[in-house]
């Protein structure tokens, strides 16, 4: 997708060049479905877990809306996430008065937690496979008819499964459509804020020490899901361990890892190491500028701007890790003899070359089609929508109402798949969810987004003049944001409700300018869809099929959002000869602090600083195999106890979207012991230690 | 070098993939230098330049020591150049009340001239082979010893030749060390302006234009050269054609392109495309959305940032262009073929294989030993003293005083090369020359570097340690800004003039952090010239000398800076089967005007709308290999008549570092007679309209 970098939440690791390596030097490696665990590897650790114990695990993990983990810690819903996984919401909480983002924020009382606007929380229910009726209904298509028969198959599986909104459904396609599984999760769409810290500790050391290790961060958050109303009860949650973890001990990492490219083809990687990925990362960075000066005006400023900064530098560091790996001539060339390897069995059989042969060619083939389309699609599009440079939220809420009417007069599997039956309770509530606004900012990102645009399509392009006009980018954007009345949430219920209708009497000018490039943005997307998304995604098929009929299926499948599995051991690497110890503590925190940010504690800790017991572990490191999407992963002992929370990897962890590094590649995350520690002496949160502790 | 790009102008054009394709393909390829000019080719056109034709042209052109190209166009040393490359002194010389940028320059008397501060102009006087002394010198040496031995050889010719500071003498090096030339010139130091027109038709269309065609911009500035406070008597100078050209016509640009690659082996190609390229590209886009945000606050930053957004603007544009070209498989396969072709003539032959065989394979080495040093050195030294980070003059003023005087302590053979007798004299001067200094937006530079340098290197290295401490990137940057009296140029004399002594008594803080970090950055440049660059540039000469003995000498050097000239013709092109004429005019300009930055016109055009001839020819196109640092080169006809002035390249021309493409790629010009008649009608310049057109 040429987009899903967009839909990628904070980082990623591992690849095929492991994927077959011995399975003593790549003990570590892999993210598994928990109905298919590698059992050989975990008889390493004398540790067998039991159906009761992964169906345990199971339900007490959690998927967030935002794109990141979490796991149920109490039985009355209380959910332990990060703080980055939370941020959003906490942003839209605060208010220039109140600034939880800056000061923290803490429910004293059960009446004190705070409704989430638009995020909600997923359990998985069940998992069933679906690879037969997909097969069945695509046989023998090609191009736009395999797209439009895969679609609907897939919408009406979803639309049959999850029949209630607190229900929700999805196919998803592992091995690149080796196997489809149907998922269904139970959707809790009320949830509300009991805890977050400081930025200044959530987020210690900033970007500097973004992946990188010792770490000093209670990126630590506690949400709340509620059901009409009260506490949801969620007997399934995990305990929180009294007694902590020591290294070498035997780790388990339960969580929705993004997205991997470990089973992508040479001609896929040469395209992101080419194009995808130095164009995003060219975009990202001169957008990142903007915001850091934007940042640097104010308090005010800082405030609205530190999220949107926050997550382009975490991406930035994530695609330059991974594009200095794809720049790696000796990883690269490992690449590329597994797949010769691969494709010489497949060449070397008969069979094998009439079902499989042809399906690399065709996959680089559709790559080069897209490349004289891919500025355009992704200027009127994006992914699945949202185009880059459609900066503010306007943009979406006035796209989402007016394809919204449209969509939904056609039949469930003729729609563009986001807005699908299965998918409407969730982009309902993300649409009608209150958000605050801030205007200059808005007209400032818009601003920077049109003038992006006029760059990457040229001013004398058609769509170019149909936003632009005559006007300049700085022009359109303060007519665009300060006449739009899209920021009233009941503006957008009343459109959305209203329908065709309404939207031909509305004259919001957001609303008018996203409806002249509409016609233009679909053409666009269909073509996409039909023409090259459909070739690649079936011919990975066949080449996910093919190395099953080589290699056998015991491997794991590249990441997809959704639950998986990974086990390791706390441990510690050598950097540069050097050995780096698997923990810190409070008092490393206070050793690193200057005061100045990002290196500045907030007081809550400085105050107590004479009070605090110095040797309390706050971070860990563990050899788990996790990636971006892992962020608020719980890590659980062999007991199935609480003992950690995943945050971040360190460097070695970036260049792993396409290949594992067992002996530097680390996932950090914050001590349970530490994080309860924090609660109970800095926060005074006795209410929510109370429950955290309780032995039922 | 790691840092080429920073001294590279502009932008550039050709390769070494069409180096030896056949003549007829690529009649217009080429940038001969004059005593070399390629007679076949030259006959296709029906003229062979006389010695005095040849004398007169060299003797017209000019370079700046803003890295541009120029020509004196009057009997008493008035110079033609383009509107960007006087930027900087028309920068200078405004203040906030007097903003020369947006409202243009024009001294009605001889009186009204204004000194441009540091700005010289060269006048080549003649060039001697002195490829035998340096031959000479390094016989038999390696690394170090090659390193210093060459060095001292050029600083003791250099001197020898210079004598007097009117006089500045470099060894210029073609076909990479093929052959050594020392080139003479007359340098004029006393500059002053006459005459710029508003930014707003000098770079009309801004970004979104520059680099495309059709073009509408009036990209000219007319300099004065003095000499003793009177003008100084140019008898060669170019005479303004009073016909003009026309479409076919042959047309000759006399002028110094900066820098080409076309020589370069594919190991240098690799590093630039996998590292060198991407990172500076990311940095660049990152300072242009911070320039682009400061920029938007108000009306005076926009005035003191834009000369630096256009330039990093122009600089991005240049290096996506080219990474382009390096990323596109089909052309690069056709350079590593090439190589290819010349290492296994060199292979076939035991007499060549002796001379030159290794040659790739240590400058492939050498690039690799310097992938774990590139980030320090970088961010130590940066090209020869400015590191990317230190975006304020304040630290080159600083690393200059102080490394002066122990520079000038020493032999003249052991300096650093900036510190080189022959150099010393334009040192100076841009040392000492009058400049405004903005101390918001030098604190808002430096805090920005300050950062990137954090980044760069991580907050734990001991540079960043030396240079922050305790303090944020902000605090710090807020200190030395505040607190350097650099900015007073009496204080930059006394503490040149004062030496070491001077130094130890001054506390200003910009001194004392430069001086914290000179050690160690003097290292890292001395490892990288001795242990590196030695043996890259070494080996370059021996590739070069192999393609001579076998491919012979009819072919041109890459770019270096040097006097060259290149031919072709008024031609417009293909784009996407659309043909694009060669010619704008006046009324094309009003056409294309929205009144909206970057598309509004200044109000002396837009006043005289009425009056004007509109089909009056504004900018041309012509198929001429040209290339950054040719910006301002004189565009002549067959007479030797001034008939147009270089400012910028078509888009095609973005990928011509590595290859040309005599099909789509073309030089873009101002029309002397738009100039002329804009300089008349708009401007009223009746006394330099008078000098320009007077006939001798």
């Amino acid at each position: 997708m040429p987009c899903k970098h967009a839909r990628r939440a904070l980082w990623l690791l591992c690849t095929w060049v492991c994927f077959h390596w011995p399975s003593s030097a790549f003990a570590d490696e892999g993210m598994w479905t928990l109905d298919a665990l590698p059992k050989t590897q975990l008889q390493r650790y004398g540790f067998m877990p039991t159906q009761q114990w992964l169906d345990h695990v199971r339900a007490s993990s959690a998927r967030l809306s935002s794109g990141c983990s979490a796991s149920f810690v109490s039985g009355q819903g209380l959910v332990l996430t990060n703080h980055h996984c939370a941020h959003n919401c906490i942003q839209r909480l605060s208010t220039q008065a109140q600034d939880y983002v800056a000061n923290g924020f803490y429910a004293a009382t059960a009446s004190q937690e705070r409704v989430c606007p638009g995020l909600d929380v997923s359990q998985l229910l069940e998992i069933r496979d679906v690879t037969a009726q997909l097969d069945a209904a695509t046989q023998g298509l090609d191009r736009e008819q395999f797209h439009l028969a895969r679609k609907a198959a897939i919408a009406a599986l979803e639309r049959n499964c999850s029949q209630a909104p607190k229900f929700r459904c999805d196919v998803v396609s592992l091995y690149h459509g080796g196997l489809y599984h149907l998922y269904r999760y139970r959707r809790y769409d009320e949830v509300r804020l009991v805890f977050a810290p400081e930025f200044r500790t959530a987020f210690f050391g900033g970007d500097p020490d973004n992946f990188n290790f010792p770490r000093h961060d209670l990126d630590a958050a506690l949400l709340r899901v509620y059901e009409a109303g009260v506490p949801a009860v969620t007997e399934q949650h995990l305990a929180w361990s009294a007694r902590g973890i020591a290294s070498g001990e035997l780790t388990f990492v339960s969580g929705h890892p993004g997205a991997t490219e470990r089973l992508w083809t040479i001609a896929q990687l040469e395209d992101a190491r080419e194009r995808g990925h130095v164009e995003w990362l060219l975009q990202a960075a001169q957008y990142r500028g903007f915001l850091q000066h934007y940042a640097s005006l104010g308090k005010e400023q800082k405030r609205v701007a530190t999220e949107e900064l926050f997550g382009i530098e975490n991406g930035f560091k994530v695609f330059r890790g991974e594009l200095e790996a794809l720049n790696d001539a000796h990883f690269f060339s490992m690449l590329v003899e597994r797949e010769q390897a691969l494709r010489q069995r497949v060449n070397a059989s008969a069979v094998l070359r009439a079902k499989y042969g042809g399906s690399w060619e065709e996959i680089a083939a559709a790559l080069e089609r897209f490349r004289p389309l891919r500025a355009e699609l992704l200027a009127a599009e994006g992914w699945r929508g949202t185009p880059w440079w459609a900066k503010s939220p306007l943009f979406w809420w006035a796209r989402t109402v007016l394809r919204g009417a449209e969509e939904r007069d056609k039949p469930n599997a003729e729609r563009l798949e986001e807005f699908g039956d299965s998918r409407l309770p969730r982009l309902e509530k993300g649409l009608l969810a209150e958000r605050p606004l801030d205007r200059a900012f808005e007209i400032a990102k818009l601003t920077f987004g049109l003038t992006a645009l006029r760059e990457a399509l040229g001013p004398d392009h058609a769509m170019v003049k149909r936003v632009l006009g005559v006007s300049s980018p700085e022009q359109v954007a303060t007519r665009l944001v300060r006449g739009s009345t899209l920021a009233d949430p009941k503006v957008r219920l009343s459109l959305w409700q209203g329908g065709a209708e309404a939207l031909r009497a509305s004259k919001d000018p957001m609303l008018e300018m996203v409806r002249a490039i509409d016609a233009d943005a679909r053409r666009l997307r269909a073509a996409y869809e039909s023409q090259i998304e459909a070739t690649i995604t079936k011919n990975s098929e066949r080449v996910a099929r093919a190395r099953f009929e080589v290699y056998g299926t015991s491997s794991y499948p590249d990441a997809t959002h959704t639950l998986r599995l990974s086990f390791g051991r706390v441990r510690g690497w050598l950097e540069r000869g050097r050995a780096v110890s698997p923990f810190t503590t409070f008092g490393d925190a206070f050793a690193r602090a200057t005061g100045q940010d990002p290196y500045a504690l907030p007081s809550s800790w400085t105050e107590r600083e004479a009070r605090l017991k110095f040797d309390t572990p706050l971070n860990f490191v563990s050899d788990n195999d996790i990636i971006g999407g892992n962020s608020g992963s719980p890590v659980v002992n062999r007991r199935g106890e609480l003992v950690g929370l995943v945050f971040d990897g360190n460097i070695h962890a970036l260049g792993g979207a396409y290949g594992f590094e067992p002996e530097r590649n680390r996932a950090v995350s914050v001590d349970a012991r530490g994080l309860l520690y924090a609660l109970q002496e800095i926060y005074g949160a006795s209410r929510v230690v109370g429950e955290l502790t309780l032995v039922p």
